[in-house]
């Protein structure tokens, strides 16, 4: 009989909807700055530039940025691709801050409250502390502890990001499950003998724009939402 | 004005009262024992031996042991010394978990929800990941985060550990505030910039039994529990 003692989670994207929240946000931007522009673009192309300038600085091409900064780098240029006219400093920080604000999907915070019970419940996400720290704040995710690979000096889908988490709460990796909507961290966390639950999260990109993670056999657990995992759990290995 | 954004906390003996709760145990072992030792002093010494081996850890002249190893070696070098007899070692086991059910001081997590509503709440201790987690989910301390000297390679009071705590939050250290019941903490803490709250503790070592911190005018904040940090903050700074 297997244990899992401690749960690994995707934060973006599998436990927030960086889509539909930044896109709201925009909306709501829009509205404050009296300018209309096309926010689902302007979402995607926040995320697509983000990550550009997080694998620049991750390979070393940029000087360490915080993810805030990054944020704002790619607002400044997108301010300038989508045209907008007279945005002040205070109304593009408060914009920038969005990301600390993002939604968790519905079901998130019952599900980790129900794992809680029996299992530590824990981040590992490519984000940096002080940003999922806000966000988790911000959001009231009931986390036992934030773990971020930052504090591996390497990102996803490195397995020494998967090693070294399981290591810091002093378990085997098969004594832990990686959750994520991701099968590319899925994959990489089953190497180093995670169990994985992915989380189909159809709507990640947008209404109906999900990634398609191909077989999904290859993984311990599917489901369509967190709180489905502890009764997977209980009947799968208990 | 300077805005106190995070609070870091020193753990054991500032948090949990560690001496009280392992008292309290060793009086319940000694029952389901059925053998009378003096509690009092195996308390005081089964701290003190995790102090002198996690320092032969930290200088190098023992291999890394977790600090639940640490507790078990020392437990059965008392089991020796306190002549104790048939000590089944699923007793040893649950026996040395104590030490993830150190009970908080009475005012901890009503000062820490107060603290929380307006910053970021961490721990800042010596004890690891794993048993910092254990510790605060068993007796429900409600961190943002959780933050141990692990993460840096090294101990309190070396000044990388308050200078990366407060990295990781992405804060200036005047940002910050360490919280101890130990004034080597505080010292070497106000050293890197942090600001210093001194939390009186009289009962740590044993009833009537704290620490003598000398002249304590040279901490930012002097407190008799984490109840009154909060007003004291926003009197002072804000």
């Amino acid at each position: 009989m297997i244990n899992i003692k401690a749960l690994f989670f995707d934060v973006f994207g599998t436990v927030v909807d960086w889509h539909g929240s930044i896109q709201n946000e925009s909306q709501i931007f829009s509205q404050e700055i009296s300018q209309e522009f096309d926010t689902f673009l302007f979402t995607d192309k926040w995320r697509a530039g983000f990550r550009r300038l997080q694998s620049s600085v991750a390979n070393g091409s940029r000087d360490y940025l915080t993810m805030d900064e990054i944020h704002m780098e790619i607002l400044e240029e997108l301010i300038d691709e989508f045209d907008l006219k007279n945005i002040s400093s205070t109304d593009k920080q408060k914009f920038n801050h969005s990301w600390h604000r993002l939604k968790p999907w519905p079901e998130v915070i019952l599900g980790l409250n129900q794992l809680k019970n029996n299992r530590v419940v824990s981040t590992l996400s490519n984000g940096n502390l002080s940003m999922l720290n806000k966000l988790s704040k911000n959001t009231k995710l009931p986390w036992d502890c934030i773990v971020s690979t930052e504090f591996f000096g390497t990102y996803k889908p490195n397995k020494e990001v998967y090693i070294g988490a399981a290591n810091l709460l002093n378990l085997h990796n098969s004594q832990t499950m990686m959750v994520a909507a991701h099968a590319y961290d899925l994959d990489a966390a089953k190497l180093t003998g995670m169990n994985t639950c992915y989380v189909y999260r159809p709507d990640e990109f947008g209404i109906g724009k999900g990634e398609d993670p191909g077989d999904v056999s290859r993984f311990d657990l599917v489901v369509n939402g967190f709180d489905e995992i502890e009764e997977e759990i209980v009947k799968k290995y208990e």
